[in-house]
């Protein structure tokens, strides 16, 4: 069965969509100074090779028995600054989205993967096995369906109280940009599993060696389970980790919320302790936007960050008590007021860069090859 | 229920990867002169918002009834070289695969990507509506589940005869650039609705005006039928459409083959006279690479092309029936030999990217801005 979805119309489409690419007739919405790219490409990672029982009829248009399927990898893109910093940055996007995350901002101005590209950082964009290019699966069985909960993720992604945004903040209020925000999703293609997806990543720094994890929200805690297993990765910088990872035998905080979503979201992930003192020995930065509810709310989508915050600081304790280096930033307590989930696509993401780079600079993280 | 892959090792994977991209401290593959670009971004192009029933609760994490979804785009990359052609160019990839198609070869080389963008061409990846970065749909039910048919799919794109290439081939022919090969597909998140991909890319052409539209195999035919109903479409260009369309009314000519799969996926698309008539305004090539049995195979596989070259003819002459400009070029007649189903990406692609600028200087669709 399929949904009847409203269509829009194209010219209000096209319209809606006028500012953000005119083709070459048009000038970019952020003009600026011409991009020098040394190399640029895209790569599968890691990934698994499944083989059906039977014997394999080449005669056959496509053989019902004896098959193989390649499935199970990530999907990066990556582009090379001519002068690159030695350490390569490694973006991993969250839940139900893809290497979009860090691209072009719902309105059109130049995301993470351009700015940092600019700032001489070599960029590798991974979307996860099971996920928008990474989309080939080993695995069979079903997947989501169409789960229409953009006006809840309203709140989950702190745009405000739906239909209204927050008083001063930085996501950008047109029905354009809206809309596409929505459109950075991407369904699943199979089961969202801890293995694959940190084997999958795990791969990436396999491949290119020492760098930089930058994680965004649901793959926060796997970003550290990627740390704590893959010594290449030299520092995790965390945007709204949803939950953390623990040392087995450690006793989170109880979490004073009776709603099973959030309770489920932010069960932090247990590992062994041995992998856990791993990260201590990485610079680890986790980093949260505002409009952060200080006391219970009613809006369980916004009252859950409130416990993810707490959750984070639990998290940074139990790493320095192990002697490692880890922090939080709130960006209000920085000067940097109104940001949303996605604080790297928001209006002011120029100046939450510029928290990044002053951080990475601050570890040392930020140098170039010898001359 | 979940399929067991054999999870290869990896430090096997690693060892394969070494030579496409090393990370900041390798050199590229294809070491050339670095790029300069104007401009870079992605979109959301169409698409559809579909709307639950019921009132939409805004105190629960995720609200069960009211709910929204913004599903069915097309999902685009963009580069602007600085000093770009007029017209830009819009590539759609074929069945079971997304934009990865025109990225990087299979052995890391430079794909049409990069490849055009250094030709001066604006250049829009697209990935159909439910598929890798545009896999968020607005429709629910089954989705295809593990397919294991990289083997089948091996005459299919003519490597050669399993597990044998082609003699002469110009696949890379490295357990490395295998395996990245298959890993360039993505399954569909939605069932593949030709008015739904359509509607997506007619949506890019909307968005970025005049341009030339380059499909492959499966979105040959889907590639037409957007021609034919939005004018923005200049040329197309078509590597080995799977099959054609026709105008109402008109009886293709029969397939001498029993195989359901050849039968099914000849079946021309038909359309309204009317729209037929417009295709006949643009310049219109496809292209086809080499090792098309000249009589039938025994291998449904490749004996498909044989048909489907057939169809190409077939619709070549009602479009110059009706005054216009549609060709067949058959690589190995211009001195090209040994190319697979994926030309654009195989070990002779910047000769092949030589016919595609010779044709669309042939057609004056190459101009620049006036000065």
């Amino acid at each position: 069965m399929t949904a009847k979805p409203t269509r829009r119309g194209l010219i209000a489409a096209t319209a809606a969509a006028g500012g953000l690419s005119g083709g070459a007739s048009a000038a970019p919405a952020s003009a600026t100074a011409p991009l020098t790219i040394a190399a640029q490409g895209s790569y599968a990672a890691g990934g698994a090779v499944y083989d059906a029982p039977g014997t394999f009829d080449p005669h056959a248009f496509f053989s019902n028995t004896g098959g193989r399927n390649h499935g199970d990898h990530a999907y990066v893109r990556f582009q090379r600054p001519v002068k690159p910093r030695r350490l390569p940055l490694v973006l991993w996007h969250g839940g139900g989205q893809f290497m979009k995350t860090w691209e072009s901002t719902p309105d059109g101005r130049e995301g993470y993967d351009t700015l940092l590209l600019r700032r001489d950082w070599e960029v590798h964009l991974v979307d996860q096995p099971r996920r928008g290019g990474a989309g080939h699966a080993n695995s069979t069985g079903a997947i989501e369906t169409l789960r229409p909960i953009d006006k809840s993720l309203w709140h989950v992604f702190r745009l405000g109280v739906y239909p209204d945004f927050f008083p001063g903040g930085q996501f950008p209020q047109t029905p354009e940009a809206i809309d596409q925000y929505w459109r950075q999703r991407a369904d699943d293609t199979g089961p969202e599993d801890q293995e694959v997806v940190v084997a999958g990543v795990s791969a990436v720094f396999d491949r290119i060696g020492r760098g930089v994890l930058i994680t965004h929200s649901n793959s926060g805690k796997w970003g550290f389970v990627t740390a704590a297993r893959n010594t290449h990765v030299r520092a995790v910088v965390s945007y709204e980790p949803g939950t953390i990872v623990v040392p087995e035998g450690y006793e989170p905080a109880p979490i004073d919320s009776a709603d099973p979503m959030i309770q489920r979201i932010t069960t932090p992930v247990v590992i062994p302790d041995a992998q856990f003192a791993n990260l201590a020995k990485i610079p680890i930065q986790i980093v949260f936007g505002d409009n952060i509810p200080a006391a219970a709310s009613p809006y369980a989508g916004l009252d859950f960050w409130r416990h993810v915050r707490a959750r984070a600081y639990e998290f940074c304790a139990l790493i320095r008590a192990r002697g490692g280096d880890a922090t939080v930033l709130e960006l209000p307590k920085a000067g940097i007021s109104g940001n949303t989930h996605f604080p790297f696509s928001d209006l002011n993401n120029v100046a939450v860069a510029d928290e990044l780079s002053a951080y990475l600079q601050s570890r040392k993280l930020d140098r170039y090859f010898e001359p």
